[in-house]
């Protein structure tokens, strides 16, 4: 049950998550200047389920993203202390991939590891992990690091419900979409999720999955036609060879 | 030739480009606060040129993946103004999907026209655009919105090099992918990208490219022999049913 409630803008001097500061430079003899933030680096985790054939997410309330969907009032202004930001709390609820910053010296797949068990649960080893690649997010702002690993997760492996770690204030529940609906889900644009998301689905769809023989007929009838007739063909021949050696 | 120097952190007071605020409200009964900030939302286009079998993308200096990249001077602090950010400028490169962000009232679609001819120098029609998804990017920070698109180009549609708006000081070079490299291009670490370009190579390799025959065999080898079999079996024995019938 989400219960958010009383959104409200308040004073923001000092951040400790949103640190600015400007960059100049000369590029190609002219002055430049970028503002940016430190930000820190993240770790995703693409789990799949393979008992129940689906892959796991974790839904969440993101105050960005419901702020972004509800508050209409001027795309350059920051709404005024006191501004009540009336809407859907649903609105702010994200899909994402299993995920977690990177704000301690481990290893990215302890990290990873750490955040499977904490957010949906399951026990899984460092060791387990795929790496798939890693990407920048906010290429304008923060630059950041993301990298993005593969887990396969049974029943056997499970130790919690997940949910994030509540000393962290973290509220977060377990999505499962099961394989057969993973495409419509990445483009359904009714559940907001990040592009990293989307694209750790589609490595999944291509990595994990041989493409159904159904699908492989249909796409490419005319060629496996032709491939048939040509194998029937010899077959006949080969057969009227034999009949005719016979005679 | 990319020419940057002189990259130098500043005095970073009310900038226009970041704009942190701060939101308080009551989850599940408990006070929580977020800070974040404005940000605009973004179209970004996969460009498809089919005479040349390939996409393209744009390559630019990030500042933001730049710092990233080369200051190692602790995770949570900003750099005192006057710290010299030294490293190969390289180092800040980024290979992206043609993009721009949403400061004007107009359709979604026209705005990514623009962007397309102005990075790239392709006249392409908002009618011709084929929208793909939107998605929120910087869940944690900004929550905002890109909607990714897909347009086809020809050579006759060329009007520029591109290279971006220069009263905006943009520098930027087109990037060209031939189809069959671009699996391995969004896997490899050594190009900095967003996870929005990845997605985006990949909707393309599913969505636009039928797989390959030789591919399709090698995945499927074991039921097309079935099948082929079959096939050939059942020809066979239409062939040899047909001789003795003539006997």
């Amino acid at each position: 049950m989400l219960s958010i409630e009383k959104i409200v803008v308040e004073q923001c001097n000092n951040s400790k998550y949103i640190r600015p500061f400007r960059l100049s430079y000369v590029q190609d003899g002219k002055s430049k200047l970028w503002d940016l933030m430190k930000s820190h680096d993240s770790v995703a985790i693409i789990i799949h389920h393979i008992e129940r054939r689906s892959l796991l997410f974790v839904r969440q309330f993101r105050p960005a993203v419901y702020f972004n969907r509800v508050y209409a009032g001027g795309e350059q202004e920051v709404p005024p202390v006191g501004t009540a930001i009336d809407g859907d709390p649903r609105l702010g609820l994200t899909v994402e991939l299993c995920a977690g910053i990177v704000d301690k010296e481990k290893p990215l797949a302890e990290i990873a590891a750490e955040e499977v068990q904490e957010e949906c649960g399951f026990n899984v080893s460092a060791s387990d992990l795929e790496r798939v690649s890693t990407f920048r997010t906010g290429v304008g702002t923060t630059g950041s690091m993301q990298t993005i690993f593969y887990a396969k997760v049974t029943e056997a492996m499970r130790l919690s419900k997940g949910g994030g770690n509540p000393a962290e204030g973290e509220y977060i529940e377990t999505v499962e979409v099961p394989i057969s609906q993973l495409y419509d889900f990445i483009l359904d644009e009714s559940i907001p999720k990040p592009t990293g998301c989307a694209f750790g689905v589609s490595w999944f769809l291509k990595e994990k999955l041989r493409p159904s023989f159904v699908e492989v007929m249909r796409q490419n009838y005319l060629q496996i036609a032709v491939v048939s007739s040509g194998i029937s063909l010899f077959a006949m021949l080969t057969a009227v060879g034999i009949c005719s050696l016979r005679k």
